[in-house]
């Protein structure tokens, strides 16, 4: 008789730094030559046997997208900024589906690689939406910016004093729109889904979905993804190998292993940046609370699989 | 026991006139109100009995997407085609996702709508190469056309007096790349696949895929489509209800049934203009030619389901 093997489920999130390279505005061709990269590591995380889907997340691409369209209003209107996250998905889910099969082929593993277009339900009466914090698209005067204002009913904001931005809320996720075409693809393909935290659509009374202009943190929905296809593991990759405490002090402190306490508790005392790895521990956290008998990793993309192997990484359970 | 009801498989390629209005530059806005309506079409055939899978076209959206990304060049690095493309995929992807979604689940269809980014194979030295003809992008004067050729190795052509623009070969798709996952969806989601003809790449000796400047033809690539996942009835939706021959003139005549013989006559006679009826109707002949026992229909949207009930359209069978 045929057994199946099952293999563990890992919900991968991907970090801007694993699409593209340093440069202040790379190219497409550019940043193709990082994805390829990246994809080997991935490609050796499904040899360790693992059953894999990846979140990526989209700042850069989905800001260049954007800008261009900006700049480009005099000869064709400009697009709104659901259609360019969209767009975005279009765009990193084609250089990961093409760079990753071939570093599966390489060594012989003809799995399919599929990239699905996603829409991710937020509530329109999110809190975050009361006060936007995102910087998307191209600088303005304070002339222009409160020309936009009234306008477009756009939010601008001074950023840093290089210029005036639009900002837009960024709320949670509540609902995978493509969720069971994801569960459906698992099993014998790899997914790429939830891309830049997902297309954020409200649902309105009648059941439309409309986009809105906001951007949903990738980790966040990556733990979603995880919790609804029961995931055995959430692995979120950054720059660095673990998480710190004290981060860039004398006293800096890499964690290895996290109890649910130990991480609310590192988090009350503020060790973690807003909009770095605060979402991130946030998003294991999340997971290890809704099932406290799995685990989530924060780590490097390099050291993905030594830390899937218990040798690195910080890792999260709920005791 | 529960016996499974099986339905006919329906391969749809869509024409441009279904994803926009008739404005010279609409809107992304104004597209997906078009979209909208198109859905409800669709919607109404899943509804008939019909299992189905959605190709689309983008010229106009792939067209907006390279002129902006041509236009802001100085601000950002400018998009290769091919992204483009895969962009393209996930815009118009998105909003039949989000349109047909709803016009489904009105008629309590909750079928999963899920686009696929496609990547559709074409053969390096396909002749389509030596002789580019598909216009994209923006319109530069000669002067800037022949720097253009020089530096970056584009082929630019004069187009009927309104300036210069740079071509692209329209290669025939040999080989869709994501097609295991498009079968595995189709029994239980509608798909949405080889968007704009799919993102056109060549197979390298290595095994490794690149994405080549080209524009693959939809209905070649929905013909491809249903061949492979062995669809009933490749259906090409355009803006008339029959193809006509002698079209425009006072002895034009609608046809009803083709055979695949006549068809061929009328083709020799000329009747089909190039890149308009005559990809249509050379795309519904190699379906029926590859599934003697099957048809093609040409017709318009709004005649999609009485074209399935036989009741009007052009009908392509073998004999």
């Amino acid at each position: 008789m045929k057994q199946k093997i099952i293999k563990p489920k890992v919900v991968i999130a991907l970090g801007g730094n694993a699409l593209q390279s340093g440069k202040q505005e790379p190219s497409a061709e550019a940043q193709l030559e990082v994805v390829k990269k990246t994809c080997e590591h991935i490609a050796q995380i499904s040899e360790s046997g693992y059953e894999i889907a990846v979140v990526h997340g989209n700042g850069p691409q989905v800001g260049r997208i954007m800008l261009a369209s900006e700049f480009a209003q005099e000869v064709t209107p400009m697009m709104p900024f659901d259609v360019c996250g969209a767009m975005s998905q279009g765009y990193i889910g084609y250089h990961i589906q093409q760079c990753l099969k071939y570093a599966l082929n390489k060594t012989n593993r003809h799995i399919p690689v599929v990239t699905v277009a996603t829409q991710v339900i937020v509530e329109k009466d999110d809190p975050a939406f009361k006060n936007p914090t995102k910087p998307i698209g191209a600088f303005y005067t304070e002339e222009e910016a409160r020309q936009l204002e009234s306008d477009k009913g756009y939010v601008m904001k001074e950023d840093a004093g290089r210029g005036w931005r639009r900002v837009v809320a960024s709320p949670l996720p509540r609902k995978i729109v493509e969720i069971d075409a994801v569960k459906q693809l698992w099993d014998s393909t790899i997914v790429i889904a939830c891309g830049g935290g997902g297309i954020p659509v409200i649902e309105k009374i009648d059941g439309t979905l409309e986009g809105v202009a906001a951007v949903i943190d990738k980790d966040f929905s990556a733990e979603l993804l995880a919790e609804q296809v029961d995931a055995d593991i959430l692995m979120i990759l950054t720059e660095v190998e673990n998480v710190a405490i004290n981060f860039g002090k004398p006293d800096e402190k890499k964690l290895e292993h996290v109890s649910l306490m130990e991480a609310a508790k590192y988090v009350e005392e503020g060790h973690f940046p807003a909009g770095s790895m605060f979402p991130k521990v946030e998003a294991a956290m999340k997971f290890v609370r809704a099932f406290p008998q799995k685990k989530a990793i924060i780590t490097s993309l390099d050291k993905a699989v030594e830390a899937l192997e218990g040798k690195t990484g910080t890792v999260f359970t709920f005791n």
